[in-house]
């Protein structure tokens, strides 16, 4: 469904809709026979809200595609994400909290190991701590360019953000990264004509950059990728004419969700604390996006237990949604992180839709193996979600006569 | 599906389909936990139908859009109904059975109340009479303008069609209506070079129009909107290689038939005649689109048991249509009309498909519950019913080797 045929059919009102996004929700089973955390779980709330709504799966960015949390949050918010691709920059940026412009260029940074004749030898330059990382960043923070500023900022480990700020910048800029160990680093050399300045830019950074880091062993040399500028996409007001916020602990969520203007609710990192968020501000806007970011992480660590228990601990908070009396509430996760592969998985993601005026199927417990029986269909496209949303808040009128 | 692939592999014979459309069939429960509808109603007829064949639910225009008449009815013919807009001019001038040419322009107008500055108080004139209106149309109709005719037609209370027929006209005009009371109305321009006459000809209608008006407070002026004209669509002949008829009471759903080029069949509006007539029609055509409207108005209605009773009826002759002996039937309608809502909705449509050659899923009753676990699926777009139906029928060859 694109954009201008929503923005033709969308009917501001007053009604409110919450997103509950427990990040990496849909699992596996361990055994064979056996449950998957969700289905393991103790959720009597979200059951209730199950047996009063409709539910299905959804899948983020299509049947076996293993989606990163950049696409499968925007396709749950209704940004057809292979359209709306966010350039590895911009998340790095995003992910450090890090106020981008429109007109910066954004680069993920890594430092890696160089041997005498400039051929890569570890990617990663052994993997060095985060505290080594931000002393060479202090290092890298001094280079000065001509007609541009330079923003190095830590990310994790091996990787950092770049940032290019002036006049006239572009990131039609192919990486530098081989990919390979054995191979030299590749110049940063422009894709058009207007790029030559930032690459002309890049070239001087990373000649600086080298002779800084010539005595830092194993961590002397950089590879950059992923140049990327702020994307320039219509907001979640303009397209489906929502006041929308957001409550998420972690930068990268935030982020991408100032980067489709929602507003951000600052927020401690813990659930009963973004409920309290979420209660102080109901009144002022009627989209909240709620993040509960461990239930992944745990899946990430192939902690079933945990998975499960974290599961619960929202499951808990329910009731408070339920008290300020939302018109919509829908509650599913961006993707599968089964604790089983302890990574992303292209699983389809259970989905419940709460609202008086759902059409109830007969699903009466919110887990994986019930929610194939679902209303909602057992693998419909995540970005279906918003326009469902939409209709069951009475914001969608009327398509021909 | 696109239309030039589906004409690849039509494979034209001479098996019979029905299309039995319960317009606004879906619907919702009255109270939590309770039935709908259709779910409530006795419809033993349509439950061996679904038993015998295959069930699932379709969504007219997508997840969420609550469908107009007109593209929910193009939609299960088969024809994208995004792709296939009906202009609001067009649908009003089906609507009174007026006889649109190819080459004429038609409007909705409404009467409207101005005041001595030509300001819109009331879009609706007070809702006027629809007697009132046809004595203001008379008088409207004796304007006559150069090089063009003009045709003015009542529809309901303060909605009336206007025609202009003549040489070179362009449906390229804004509408005049302001949409808001406390505006001026806008002049009728032309968005293109083609559509200058027209826009002079609309200019010197309304001048003679509000001339006429000026005693006939409320309704002392006219505000026009949806210029259109009649789509050169293919017809579902040509697609689908049927000769299809129409069986239709209401004058807007035979002009829809029309515009896709189904025959149309004189009938009653009463749905045991409706029967009748296709009875005595079998012989001569393939497909047949059998209408029963009241089965929304009573949803419109918000009455509940109504709508269960008129199921039931059309339930009743569903052994008159068995005994013709159809290859293919398909029992649906073309969108939800819940009476707890009063209106159209988004919520996916009842289908059943019954065939010798269906292969049957589970369901042993036509309902909104059971559906969603049929064959069919439990959200699939209407516009696949008409390829499903030509398959069942025996009407589509291989595609590829």
């Amino acid at each position: 469904m694109d954009f201008e045929f929503i923005k033709q059919v969308v009917k501001p009102t007053n009604t409110k809709i919450v997103m509950l996004i427990m990040d990496g929700l849909g699992g596996l089973p361990e055994k064979p026979g056996g449950k998957t955390e969700l289905e393991a779980a103790r959720t009597p709330n979200l059951d209730k809200l199950a047996e009063e709504g409709v539910c299905g799966l959804h899948e983020p960015v299509g049947p076996g595609i293993i989606p990163g949390s950049g696409p499968s949050h925007l396709a749950v918010f209704g940004y057809d994400p292979i359209a709306h691709n966010v350039g590895r920059g911009v998340l790095s940026a995003l992910g450090v909290d890090f106020d981008l412009k429109s007109s910066d260029v954004a680069a993920r940074g890594n430092f890696c190991t160089l041997d005498k004749g400039g051929i890569v030898t570890d990617r990663r330059a052994g993997r060095i701590s985060t505290e080594r990382n931000q002393e060479l960043c202090s290092m890298l923070k001094e280079i000065k360019l001509p007609g541009a500023e330079v923003f190095v900022q830590t990310e994790k480990e091996h990787r950092f953000l770049l940032v290019l700020r002036g006049e006239g910048l572009s990131d039609e800029i192919n990486d530098t990264d081989p990919q390979e160990v054995g191979k030299k680093q590749i110049p940063p050399e422009p894709k058009s004509h207007e790029a030559k300045k930032t690459s002309d830019l890049l070239k001087e950074f990373l000649e600086k950059a080298h002779q800084k880091l010539s005595d830092s062993h194993p961590a002397n040399g950089i590879l950059l990728r992923g140049f990327a500028m702020y994307p320039d996409w219509p907001s979640f007001q303009q397209v489906f004419g929502l006041k929308p916020a957001a409550i998420a602990a972690y930068p990268m969520y935030r982020g991408l969700a100032k980067l489709i203007g929602m507003e951000i609710l600052q927020t401690p990192d813990d659930i009963s604390e973004e409920f309290g968020v979420l209660e102080k501000n109901w009144e002022s806007y009627d989209f909240f996006y709620v993040h509960a970011k461990h239930i992944d992480s745990s899946g990430e660590d192939g902690n079933f237990k945990e998975k499960s228990r974290l599961i619960e601990e929202v499951d808990e908070h329910v009731p408070r949604l339920r008290k300020l009396n939302p018109d919509v509430i829908i509650v599913t996760g961006d993707h599968s992180t089964p604790s089983l592969m302890k990574s992303h998985s292209w699983h389809p993601v259970p989905v419940l839709l709460w609202s008086p005026l759902c059409r109830p199927d007969n699903i009466k417990r919110f887990g994986e193996r019930d929610c194939i029986a679902g209303g909602l269909g057992a693998r419909f496209p995540a970005v279906n979600l918003m326009p469902l949303a939409l209709a069951h808040a009475g914001r969608l009128g009327k398509f021909g006569a």
